[in-house]
């Protein structure tokens, strides 16, 4: 048909599975094993339902000076959307406006390649070094923009606040955006930089170190240039994102804020735990400062161990791409979670 | 800076107020003045809070299969957005994706423009008729595609199945979408026209007739094709983007057909006696088959009453643009609401 011709064709992005049957550990999609604060749950049950007629706050008021209370900037400085997909999709709207390439890492989160296609941005992978670090210097070419996640998904390498410093700083006319998701696991945010800089953006979200990937918070925090040109292209997108009710949550998360040390703490003792358990099981991974591990085994194929794992109702990450089809991304569940995870493992080893 | 340009720059759109203070009547954004379905109250008090840790079904299928049995259509033919903006933003994006022109009448929902701008889509602006309808005939040019609501915004004005299946007729090569946000106060409906062609797209959403603006639920209707081509785009953009509760919300309301058709026959009671009365107050009014009637006084300057109202803690909607500079937009609120706006309006009309 004629109208065909005006159709944006593209190849999207494809989401870790979400089962609907019950019984399955899962592991793939790096999902917080704790619950939610009691406090959300609590904000949650005193919802005022009847105000749900009215559209929410379009700014999210409660939520962005949560955020700015928290992290101890401005809330001028304080972007918020439907998850960090929604805020990452409409940062590379917003600067990634050029025609010179953006640059990202070769193995990295693979929505980013996808949101430069759907919005026609051109880009160019700059390949990690063989043991899946960033080399700063690969940074000081030709861009229109630079990001990449810190620590890394699907690796978990974290990299130090000096080389992110020193990308920034080689880089002065692109807008360096850090990808933030997993850094409450023991990274160091690069939030700190944020005074000096101001074409940084960090990207952080609920779904992970806060347990509320099922309300779809995320956030970004920069300089109020920088923010302020993100709310011009959100508010020509779609003015009101964020309902009240997840505005809510996602400040009483904030809040309790010792529910968060102690949900997080336990995480990362399982997954030191974890590495542990997995070398005597003979895999080998880079060290992991996020919740999970990206292991590989010198015996089986990563693709053999995904779906043995999954007969046994064990659900991991598996991808069949270059550099990373000999690995499985091992999201960090509860201890009994793992014990089984690690049972399964023996089990399909000695096979 | 040198990052600056590299910014995509934008106006973006300025939606009514949502002002935070009480006491205030509220009839400038076009909500429901009742509270959603009590079914929907219910379902916000069984949610099972501790699920918010994990991701929501990317497809939404509880949702999308609920309105697939409401409308008599395939699952397939249906796609869900955080309301119905979302929805069409992702329409223009998918479907608005060539050189020519896309069409839209110069008095319409004003963010039409705002998305062609953001998204960089060539368009070109149809003037309606002295009377602000549409003329079938403006639309046999060359083009895009073509979107237009019905009942139009902020007019109210209905056009006839004819004059629409006329205009989708007359454009095979392009994708004709059909904004019927306010469809269910009295509209009918140009589902019935989607077994005859595949390049139709019809768009609705939860925010006015099912009293859900703050859950924030839009839907499109439309070929197979057209569905899966959005799904592709929404699918690069953010796969989580409707939460498991908005979607067991949306579905209860659809379930509560009988409280959405007393709500809704209220509305349309109220509506009516507002014509009556508006009438007797001196004003003059397209007529309005929407939550909405867009009226003027030929004594008053419609900035005026926009003020004196606001004085009087009554919030209505007003542009100062070309066309529509002496009208007021004034949303349908119950008997008492409207009571209270009918005697400000005898008020200042005295003056």
């Amino acid at each position: 048909m004629g109208w065909e011709s005006n159709v944006r064709r593209v190849i999207p992005y494809t989401p870790g599975e979400q089962p609907q049957q019950s019984g399955i550990i899962k592991l793939n999609t790096n999902e917080n094993p704790y619950p939610p604060s009691p406090a959300v749950i609590q904000t949650l049950r005193e919802f005022d339902s009847a105000s749900l007629r009215l559209y929410p706050d379009p700014e999210a008021k409660i939520l962005v000076n949560a955020l700015a209370e928290t992290y101890g900037v401005k809330s001028s400085q304080v972007f918020v959307g439907v998850g960090s997909d929604d805020v990452l999709s409409i940062a590379f709207m917003t600067f990634f406006n050029g025609n010179k390439p953006v640059l990202f890492p070769d193995v990295t989160y693979s929505f980013y390649d996808v949101w430069a296609e759907v919005h026609r941005i051109p880009y160019r992978v700059v390949p990690l070094t063989e043991d899946f670090r960033i080399n700063a210097d690969d940074y000081r070419q030709v861009n229109g923009g630079i990001i990449f996640p810190n620590p890394n998904a699907p690796t978990g390498v974290m990299e130090t606040l000096a080389l992110i410093e020193e990308v920034i700083k080689a880089n002065p006319d692109s807008v360096v955006i850090i990808d933030e998701a997993y850094i409450d696991f023991g990274g160091m945010s690069c939030l700190s930089l944020l005074p000096k800089y101001d074409n940084l953006l960090v990207v952080q979200t609920f779904s992970k170190s806060r347990s509320l990937a099922g309300m779809r918070i995320g956030f970004a925090i920069g300089s109020e240039k920088l923010i302020q040109y993100m709310n011009d292209v959100k508010f020509s997108v779609n003015s009101y994102t964020m309902t009240n009710l997840s505005c809510l949550c996602g400040a009483a998360a904030l809040r309790d804020a010792d529910y968060f040390r102690t949900t997080v703490q336990k995480i990362i003792v399982t997954r030191e735990a974890a590495k542990q358990r997995l070398t005597e099981l003979g895999f080998t991974f880079p060290d992991s400062y996020s919740n999970f591990i990206f292991a590989s085994h010198p015996d089986k194929e990563a693709s053999l161990l995904f779906e043995e794992l999954k007969k046994r109702k064990i659900y991991v990450r598996y991808w069949n791409k270059p550099r990373i089809d000999q690995s499985l991304r091992i999201t960090i569940g509860t201890p009994e979670q793992m014990e089984a995870l690690y049972a399964a493992l023996a089990e399909i080893l000695k096979k």
